[in-house]
């Protein structure tokens, strides 16, 4: 099965009119879990990355084995007060409100090549507040790669406008 | 550099007199997430395992590495209200007040044998309440798996006590 099929639709959800990706069913099907990891270690297998960053906490998951079958270390981005060591953070803004990820002052060395990975690109707040860490950093943002991609939402566009390059190994249009 | 020896401990966190066992260093490391995997990875080869279940957040960063080089599939254990699906959930005591882990009603299969994997098993609550839930959807826990355990906090006595086996890869004493 392809990884889009793989993944469910749950309608409804957190909220009435919001169709929810949910990446869990592809997960846990081996196939699926292989595909999407190989798929992202095929694509950067020869871009000389140094770290691979996953936003909290669905972007953990996929990470982390992209980094280990690309031989190189994970850093995790996570939302505010989580990290336990010395931290440096970046304010975002949401529909209401605002929030903020937070990634170790010693995660990424300067002049790295780092691999962004999220689950999903939605409008791209998140991932865009996670790439101004790495370069706070430092780092060089390679590329923002995401399973899931909602162009609809605009998130790639918005990344791509300041910049960065963006993948996403599928698509839902019509959100 | 061995798996402990990358750990990074962080005192007085998240309050005074708790030493705070960071995995971020070892995880940033090429090296030490290498040896992590391959150590849970060697272990596990050969006990056809079907599914490896990781608790949030932290277990989620090992846990699906080691799926996808055992070519099983990967499940979330979550905190209450984080999963999109059907979930069947189990409340469990804390220090102060209680708890509650979920999982999705359909993420495991009866008798498969699954993994339970997280970074760190201190009093062993949540690792007991996600064993339970493996178990309540039919599953077999073969073996809780931590990179760090802290004996002294009596969470592997706990777990085994209840006829769970479990296995460190390092331990911190004098907690």
């Amino acid at each position: 099965m392809t990884i889009k099929s793989l993944i469910r639709t749950i309608p409804d959800y957190p909220k009435p009119g919001v169709q929810f990706r949910d990446i869990t069913t592809l997960l846990k099907d081996a196939d699926g879990l292989r595909q999407v990891v190989d798929a992202l270690v095929e694509r950067y297998a020869d871009a000389n990355i140094d770290k691979v960053v996953g936003i909290e906490s669905r972007g953990f998951i996929v990470g982390a084995a992209v980094a280990y079958k690309l031989g190189v270390g994970f850093v995790p981005v996570r939302k505010k007060g989580k990290l336990p060591g010395d931290v440096l953070g970046h304010d975002y803004a949401l529909e209401y409100g605002t929030d903020r990820v937070e990634i170790h002052s010693d995660a990424i060395c300067p002049d790295e090549t780092v691999l962004l990975l999220d689950d999903l690109i939605a409008t791209g707040g998140t991932a865009e507040a996670a790439a101004v860490l790495i370069e706070k950093l430092g780092g060089q943002v390679l590329e923002c790669a995401f399973i899931v991609g909602l162009p609809d939402l605009g998130g790639q566009q918005r990344l791509q406008a300041l910049g960065y390059k963006t993948f996403t190994l599928c698509e839902f249009e019509g959100e």
